[in-house]
């Protein structure tokens, strides 16, 4: 059996190791990377190679930048207020997209989960105390933190974490509405998700 | 709302390129990359750029290869006798991958397509002639051509047109079998590859 030549079998293997890509994947990918005329694979190479180097983490929100502070942070019509808290800068994006938040962001860079060995200190859960806390004078006081952490486990630990130890600030701690999502049938949700919305039933 | 940094845009919309990856895909890839540490990135984006750099077309069958002519055409144990046509490499390899075939290939690169301006030409369908006509005195004369395009009407046209102009050769012209697939159920397979199973049946 004659093998792929090795350029080709070297780009197959690094395709797989991006999530979602298997074998019969990244051999798709190669060989339609194989037909690109050369300008189109090196600046496929170009955005890969630098997406590391050109973005960093805002110092103030922890999002993912090219500048810094974040577009976010520095934005004077943002308002410094409110402060959301979410996992990932993903999450930030997602947010951003339904273009109805005007407030700042915390982006913890993951979550709580004892057994990787993430801990309070890994998420940077002292830089949020710190923005509220407000040692810088030019910023408007914080009112309100609004925990967006993913409906998983550890999201779940993590808002719980939060909710604990902001009792000690003078902020409106408020979390997002978990339910029944848009276009959702009642008879085809679980049960888990029918529940919380039930219990989070508001007044019509 | 704020869009994503100028380097994680270009390579969302560089990945959008590539077949099968949508935006949501090429988002969730991006976002993969930039937890990758630097060294990792670098060696998908170089996989990536020299991919076509390394890579060419052998000189006799079309395949794609690192070596020109390509190891299948070089090596003195594969069987001078057979040639196998294929319309892409990666049907090669598909072939190879089965260990079952010890023949030559011919890769016409693509198939007949009057509508997409894809004629004997373009596929080098004359160098397959040339290769039979053998004027290379060292190899020895081609005594079977096993049509193996896929079965698609384009697939198809193009065997057809090679069998009608095979015929002036004295070589023997063979199909690969089309038919039920390992585990397929009759029941639930359709109408066209049952009419050809039944049609290509053998003696037991």
């Amino acid at each position: 059996m004659q093998e792929y030549p090795k350029p080709l079998a070297r780009l197959i293997s690094e395709l797989q190791k991006l999530p979602t890509i298997g074998q019969k994947t990244a051999q798709r990918l190669a060989f339609f990377m194989l037909k690109l005329p050369d300008t189109e694979t090196v600046q496929i190479a170009e955005a890969i190679a630098q997406v590391n180097k050109l973005l960093c983490y805002c110092n103030l929100c922890g999002a993912i930048t090219d500048t810094n502070p974040c577009y976010i942070c520095t934005n004077p019509r943002r308002d410094q207020r409110v402060i959301c808290v979410v996992e990932e800068s993903d999450d930030l994006w997602a947010i951003e997209r339904t273009n109805g938040y005007k407030g700042l962001y915390h982006v913890l860079g993951g979550v709580l989960s004892p057994l990787d060995g993430t801990g309070p200190d890994e998420l940077g859960i002292d830089k949020l105390f710190q923005r509220i806390r407000q040692p810088d004078a030019e910023t408007e006081p914080v009112q309100e933190v609004i925990l967006a952490t993913n409906w998983t486990t550890e999201g779940q630990a993590t808002a719980l974490y939060l909710i604990q130890h902001l009792e000690m600030f003078e902020v409106a701690v408020t979390r997002i509405a978990y339910g029944i999502p848009v276009g959702g049938d009642l008879e085809y949700i679980d049960e888990v998700t029918l529940a919380k919305a039930l219990e989070g039933r508001r007044k019509a």
